[in-house]
């Protein structure tokens, strides 16, 4: 990514919160997997406006069926995009997790025909390169792209230790090597998080993700040497990754699993990682006796 | 790694091989896992030396048995370099896997504890900065350091398709995503391979060592989203590694767990990956349909 584009995409984040407001219509939430669209779309509406959900086929949950909503396939791009006009939507956003398909399984319609090159393209880049494509595809059409968080700051995750335990010193050495693991992972547009246990890197999140990564540490009894119990989970979004979209997220099940990988506890770029339920994620932390830690700052490179 | 530091070490692997000569004694070989160390031992045999063996306590394998040696654990440091004095050796070469022990279960002999405190250091370091700095201990008690390669030649990779089949154009793209991703890996001192099927990073090798790497592959039903049966494996030393320590090692063993993993072939770095045992290796690439191609150079970061 070009210094131009980072400091768009910057600016980008740091732009405050699009009033919601009836001439914008509903907010278009395009929905995958997880709790994030469902508080999206909640939040759209505490907001004063309201929502119309596009529920991914195979990603979205069936929260939608209880909004206006649309179910399409990834290829469905024609449908996608009528059914957001139909509804009124001026502005979307993406929000919630969706497996890369493989493309031969999409099925078409007329307008994706249009586009299926340039998805075809994007699905060889990293996720940050099919999201970007994917979205200036959306931004072409007239829409505006809204960024999750404007509309959910609050469950970003705060600076310090969330929870009764705090990080020790050998803790806060394991993030700083486990930052500058994952700043160089990102710089190369792959996964958003890595384990350090003793300075030893015992996982790095590829496509399947933080629970894969975590379920992989769990089941090596040798743990690459290191302590029995030892170690931090981080996560942060890509150096340079529009963060209007896929900003990473953890919820009491990520605490479960860290436990379960025998960690001592997960740490987050404060401010730009979701809390998907802050209370129950912390309460986790504490009842499992793991830190939860919102890191200022990425270790420079 | 400074470029003054990496021009060093690019100059140390092309130097020629040492040649052996009673004046110099025995090679002394520090022995890790696997059959690289044998390898090597016999090579210094063959080529008119003799090798003694230094067996590290959990990682080599009873092959040792049948040279002369001695068994030491990781912090016994001055049994180490008594025994290779003893047995008039002035040069040792490191070969095979060493998994990382947890400090508190070494046995510290006395010397070892002069050193202890850099040995600690060095442990919360890399795996490349961990050998460079035992290394440099022995250096500076006057030994000199071998490149296995430079005795080993014959098993290092050559460039191309070695066996029956040939990477599609698909898999050539994969390769040159996975070696984008192995190159970012390694600047940070982490692992030295990776797996990417139709641009999908599917695995990225902590260190916990490739063949967990595909293990966790082949456990991985979804596949994120990757046809059933595609990809590369990619293994490469890090950019600027220290080539005397650790050069990565291909076998049969890995043909079959890459074919477990469902990916069509397996490429590595020519020149500076060995080929454990290479009609074997390739038998097994023919055997299960698999490719086995040394990739020329890195591609640019």
């Amino acid at each position: 990514m070009s210094e131009a584009a980072a400091a768009t995409a910057a600016q980008r984040a740091a732009a405050p919160a699009t009033a919601a407001s009836q001439a914008d219509g509903p907010l278009g939430v395009i929905a995958g997997r997880g709790a994030l669209p469902r508080l999206l779309a909640e939040a759209a509406r505490r907001q004063g406006g309201d929502a119309y959900i596009v529920a991914l086929c195979g990603a979205a949950e069936p929260w939608v069926e209880d909004w206006p909503h649309v179910w399409c396939g990834f290829g469905q791009v024609g449908r996608i995009f009528s059914s957001l006009r139909a509804a009124g939507c001026r502005r979307v956003a993406f929000a919630g997790g969706v497996s890369r398909p493989a493309l031969v399984t999409w099925r078409f319609d007329l307008q994706a025909l249009g586009v299926a090159w340039r998805m075809a393209r994007l699905l060889r880049a990293g996720d940050d390169g099919l999201l970007r494509g994917v979205g200036a595809i959306f931004e072409e059409r007239g829409f505006e792209l809204i960024a999750a968080h404007s509309i959910l700051g609050d469950l970003l995750a705060p600076a310090g230790a969330l929870g009764r335990v705090a990080p020790s010193a050998r803790d806060l050495e394991d993030l700083a090597r486990a930052q500058e693991i994952v700043a160089a992972l990102g710089r190369v547009d792959v996964g958003q998080g890595a384990v350090v246990a003793h300075g030893r890197c015992l996982g790095l999140e590829s496509v399947q993700g933080t629970d894969a990564m975590l379920g992989f540490i769990a089941g090596d009894p040798g743990r690459g040497g290191a302590p029995k119990r030892a170690g931090v989970l981080y996560k942060a979004p890509k150096p340079g990754q529009d963060l209007r979209f896929d900003l990473p997220a953890i919820g009491p099940i990520t605490m479960e699993k860290a436990a379960a990988a025998g960690l001592n506890g997960v740490a987050m770029r404060a401010g730009q990682v979701f809390l998907l339920d802050p209370a129950a994620t912390i309460a986790a932390a504490d009842r499992l006796g793991l830190f939860l830690y919102g890191a200022e700052e990425a270790a420079a490179p």
